[in-house]
């Protein structure tokens, strides 16, 4: 069993808050603040450009992503680092786009994380020719694969509302019409047992701030099947996805397997961040992390539905059919997730009306839970969140 | 003038090394650590989510980008930070080529760097339907723009031998030809006066962590020409380019102006290391950098072919037509860079035979170039490349 007071030590939170928000922003690890410290003295300061080889540098990419491959369910040398999650989102659309060349749609669902939906708007409307974006109620994807889908597109846990989609299930249908899929794994990873390999997945990106605490900007992911490894074609051929990058050839050459879906130079600040941040995931498994979530989530639906009538709840009240996190609809929901932000509960707000809370196991307990029922209760029962204070719209909401 | 010494101060140059490879990745600023540090600690691990807004992070992008602009002569607004250099060459060059629907052709040069000519592969190949990338020698750039050229892609400073394009004489060619450009400043941006408005240039992009000294791996900035910033459609049209990101709406609607660039999550810990590097443009002008700059070059090449008469000189004689760097060919190119390093003299190696030197006047001057001569001149007079040892090829070369 997961020591969770071990895991919860390896994390810097401010005194007195309740953080409800890590699949926003994970908290500060406290090993990364002395990994980058030594990473910016030691290797930058220390060793300048020889860095990219002694301090192994320009490997950070496939190595980490080793490590997160590990969480998902992906194969040996499956996933690379880089870039943001919308870039990787593009880079896999283009890649399966091409090995459908018969087909013109990518489909996906209108609960997909907007940015996913506006890249894939920016590549049909480059491609041109008939290319399309098609989107369809969260519940009705599976029915809509059909013969003229090239690929899926899909969160498979909803930002929003927490909903859980069935990779396995989805990924099989889409296989049984011709169609390849491309899953986002944003509020997945870290979150709950991911098994790529086992349900047939094709590609898959994700972020590493959320779940995996990398900090603000923290770089992404993807993933390729080993069986499409060698033949995806990368539209975003960047030097460092070129089979030699240093020979600087006049021409792109993919790049053996994953590693051609590298781009440009790698963040090396941020993946020495990442790589103290992912040193707690040695201390736990991902079956401990979801039982643990689930038993938490449900303690906190009961503990606000019981306490709190005026808000509804936005997400499955099956924990199996949600992800990591339970979300609250109302219509002063802006306003009230102000006031309790105030109270040190840091959760956040989705337009139009969705109050959010992430359940992250590695640092909150039942202790947490309940103390954020109790305040959101007496921000509710006193309409504390009835103040213009909370009523301004900060830049991000 | 500029007191070098004191510009010197703000790095951190190890204890007997020569830095001859600021145009590769530039020092470590005294003040980056202490800023990486400080975000880290009280922004990440004390303000947790809020930090997007009370420590000003979503806005970082753009304040940072004003105060490269202002190295570049870019218009005030014009200028936004992130991604790689590679995604930001796309990024320019998708939104060119919409800008003339009725055109097929990039026009890039052999002296471009390959990842430049890759990402403009990667584009053309993912429109087909006739799109190119015609590449001519750099010398033929001009004669080579005719009215089947949708836009340039000329790298301003030639990354092999210092080669400097002249911008303002092929953007008035491009535009009498109808063609737009797009300029990589690479080897440009705080190694030499740019003057972007000035040479009615349309896209730029360039990377931070060469003359900026931002780290491996630092954010890249693009820029477009205020003429052009409503108009530019971003293929790459991520969320944090939408005009409204937290409304989470279904379609995308580009950002005001150079805004709509931007594309996924920011590496927030890259740029507080590049916010605290260029500090130091505070205390210089460009026309000082240059001035010193061109006379030390001179006097590296001059020393260098008085005694190393084995060493044929690859970079323009003229300094006016060359950047910040000199380079020398030399068929042991790749042994002679190793006998230097292992000499505490950093310079590096581009194949086939290309011997490079960045000259960085922030914290390189007439002592380390003289020094510099010395030891090279020891290099060759004693052959002391000629050691299996320095035959061996590192993965970074």
């Amino acid at each position: 069993m997961t020591d969770f007071a071990a895991t919860r030590a390896m994390f810097h939170i401010p005194e007195g808050v309740i953080y409800l928000d890590g699949n926003s922003l994970g908290p500060l690890p406290r090993g990364a603040e002395a990994r980058v410290a030594q990473m910016m003295r030691d290797e930058w300061g220390g060793m300048l450009v020889t860095g990219w080889n002694r301090a192994g540098w320009m490997a950070k990419p496939a190595k980490v992503g080793e490590r997160i491959g590990r969480l998902i369910g992906a194969e040996p040398g499956t996933v690379v680092m880089g870039d943001t999650l919308s870039i990787k989102v593009y880079q896999a659309l283009a890649a399966a786009i091409r090995m459908r060349p018969d087909r013109r749609v990518i489909l996906s669902d209108t609960g997909n994380f907007p940015s996913d939906l506006y890249m894939a708007e920016g590549l049909v409307g480059l491609l041109g020719d008939g290319y399309e974006l098609r989107t369809v109620a969260p519940e009705d994807v599976e029915d809509a694969i059909d013969e003229t889908v090239a690929c899926t597109l899909i969160t498979e846990v909803d930002y929003r509302t927490g909903r859980l989609h069935d990779m396995r299930r989805i990924t099989e249908t889409a296989h049984s019409a011709g169609a390849l899929t491309v899953w986002d794994l944003a509020h997945s990873a870290g979150a709950l047992p991911v098994d790529l390999a086992g349900a047939g997945a094709d590609f898959a990106v994700g972020c590493t701030y959320k779940y995996l605490n990398s900090g603000p900007g923290g770089p992404a992911f993807i993933y390729v099947a080993p069986r499409h490894a060698e033949t995806a074609e990368p539209a975003l051929s960047g030097w460092l996805g070129h089979e030699s990058p240093f020979a600087f050839e006049q021409h792109y050459r993919p790049g053996r397997g994953i590693e051609r879906m590298r781009v440009g130079t790698p963040a090396i600040i941020q993946l020495a961040a990442l790589e103290a941040a992912m040193d707690v995931w040695d201390m736990t498994t991902m079956e401990d992390i979801r039982a643990k979530s689930m038993a938490l989530t449900n303690r906190f639906i009961a503990g606000v539905e019981a306490a709190c009538p005026a808000l509804e709840l936005a997400s499955p009240r099956d924990a199996a059919a949600r992800g990591s996190q339970v979300s609250f609809r109302h219509p002063e929901g802006y306003a009230i997730m102000q006031a309790l932000i105030a109270r040190k509960v840091i959760g956040d707000f989705r337009a139009p009306d969705i109050l959010r809370f992430g359940v992250t196991p590695l640092y909150i307990g039942e202790a947490e839970i309940d103390a954020a029922v109790e305040t959101l209760a007496e921000v509710m029962d006193n309409r504390l969140w009835d103040d213009p204070a909370y009523r301004t719209r900060a830049a991000v909401t």
